[in-house]
């Protein structure tokens, strides 16, 4: 099946408000104080409106794709890691023995990885992989600090990979998606994303990634502010900004939050690469935010910049900054955990009325007086 | 088999230097950069020294203890909910039907209820219940504000039962433990207890509970000063300060608590009776802290004090306030992750040397600058 950009975008349906409206009723009715689980209820009463229907289902069964690509911003000394690593990494990935492979294994998630924009190769023993899908658009983007990253219609093309892949793992049943990443140097394009898209400063939205020290830093917020300069990316034109100051995943995850939104199946974002990522795909489709929830809060600080900007709390603060997915795998227990407490606890009003029901008025209405 | 306070006392031991070691020895070593899993590389090395091992199990068993009492400082107005609630609340954790059974149920985690004290009579229908284990030292701690909560030997009664309840679920194999609570009014008296033990204020350490309004708060304050006007609990003697001041369900979570760290086997501490009981449980037994894991952060005051004086970090900030142990039990599959990570993922130096092994040095002496 083949769709466009403009289908997929139109596709996008916002919250329904009716389910949003039952969630907060019956969290109201369940045997516990009024606002006692916090930012649970909320998550909560967002997955009943992603999904249309109150208690929103549990997810069982978890995918993350790991879109893995090159860039060729690497040559600017942003990063001590060398390029090769993005490909060893994806060999890593496939045989199980990365930290991501370890946290689904946990949640019972499959993962898989797309090769969306390797630049190097990948070792031939690995390239049948069951779990490869080998999705390449170019051999990395190009140095976002001499020229574009890429053409509009790679990025098209990217877009349209991401949201093939989530169509696929949500064909195959899985009704919980992640997009992890990996790709030396990525932090870079991601803050030049996230500057461009919110406005933020490069010194503001550039962090160190897996670890620059001072002066890499410094190199590294020189070479944003010099992407952003040359190419004056405008984020009225979403699909311009990832061309210029993009990574071939960013475009990919994009696509993939798109397609996952437009199937009303919600998606656990990681950190800074996600971020960056949801706010081109919110350009497009804003109401596509709907269907997100925020994993985790990354170090990176364009992680926090991109969230604000969405206006999503993140549920762990754990000082993440590995990518992969893993953040946002972190916290697939507490997004099953916020349905299921919806759907199986007990109501004032229902079966154990009897137990508890000479608490409900007088709880209701203290409660009433206490902020959430 | 009977055990002495003083036995179990010195039973605890301090975590094992040399397994913390070896655990930051091999996370530096995992195929990530150094310091990017943030909060979860400090849980697994604090694991492995309890543990005594490198890397330390992945707890597979979680065993919940939900200890249940009643307080007659009820009678000063502390809280809107009736005192009937404890019962019915047991009835309904004991049923299945509350918060924590659900998010148990996530975690495949076994629940018992210890009635320690509750005051009123639990339905008939439940008596028997598997479940249930009938251990009351008294119907309710005695109002706190107008004179001691309990005898001396009552609280050591009491602490007796906890630790043989953690006795109990280690027998039965559980390798990772939660205590949880159910007591109306039992903010009160954890106010109190953490007052007691950090020097705090009444104002300070008092929160809203299930949720008092403003002149709830105000009276509840005064009655927790007026307690320790009264009892001017010396925390030299901790045995003293929970008869005094405490609670039921207080002295028997810190009983659990010493006979986990005794035996080793880790404990996810929940809001703020856990925090306050574990305060009276550090006082006994430095050393057991090394044992507990903060699951996350309560919203009530008191909690935060609490971890603040015995060092801990929690893991989870969502505004929780609920108790039944359900912040605990939410964090325990990041307890189970942080070891498995450190078990499971590859390491620089191992077979997938190959792989990523051109990494290792430029990452190791970059990230050595970055704060952890």
């Amino acid at each position: 099946m083949v769709t466009t950009l403009e289908s997929l975008v139109a596709a996008v349906r916002p919250a329904d408000s009716e389910a949003i409206a039952a969630a907060w009723r019956r969290q109201h009715q369940l045997t516990k104080p009024r606002g006692s689980l916090g930012a649970l209820e909320q998550l909560a009463s967002r997955l009943a409106g992603a999904a249309g229907r109150c208690p929103p289902p549990v997810p069982t069964s978890p995918g993350v794709a790991v879109f893995a690509g090159d860039h060729g911003v690497h040559a600017q000394g942003v990063t001590p890691w060398p390029q090769e690593v993005t490909a060893q990494m994806v060999a890593g990935l496939l045989e199980g023995t990365a930290v991501v492979n370890s946290l689904a294994r946990r949640v019972g998630a499959r993962v898989v990885v797309v090769d969306v924009g390797v630049a190097g190769d990948l070792p031939a023993r690995l390239t049948d992989h069951p779990d490869l899908l080998s999705r390449r658009v170019r051999r990395g983007a190009a140095d976002l600090s001499v020229g574009p990253a890429m053409t509009r219609e790679q990025a098209v093309e990217a877009l349209l990979v991401g949201a093939q892949v989530a169509r696929d793992l949500v064909g195959d049943g899985h009704d919980l998606l992640v997009a992890g990443d990996m790709g030396i140097a990525n932090t870079t394009p991601t803050a030049a994303l996230v500057c461009a898209f919110t406005g933020a400063s490069a010194e503001a939205a550039t962090g160190r990634g897996t670890g620059v020290d001072d002066d890499g830093l410094a190199r590294k917020v020189r070479v944003v502010r010099r992407g952003l300069d040359l190419h004056a990316p405008d984020p009225g034109d979403p699909v311009g900004v990832l061309a210029a100051v993009g990574g071939l995943e960013h475009a990919a995850v994009a696509g993939f939050l798109l397609q996952a939104a437009a199937l009303r199946v919600p998606v656990v974002l990681d950190g800074a690469i996600a971020g960056a990522s949801a706010l081109a795909a919110h350009a497009l489709a804003p109401a596509a935010v709907d269907h997100w929830v925020a994993g985790h809060r990354s170090t990176e600080p364009g992680a926090s910049l991109a969230l604000d900007a969405l206006g999503l709390r993140p549920l762990l603060e754990l000082g993440l900054r590995l990518g992969e997915g893993s953040g946002a795998v972190l916290a697939i227990p507490l997004v099953q955990s916020a349905c299921a407490v919806l759907g199986e606890v007990a109501t004032f009003g229902s079966g154990v009325a009897e137990v508890v029901g000479q608490a409900a008025d007088p709880v209701t209405d203290a409660a009433a007086t206490v902020p959430r």
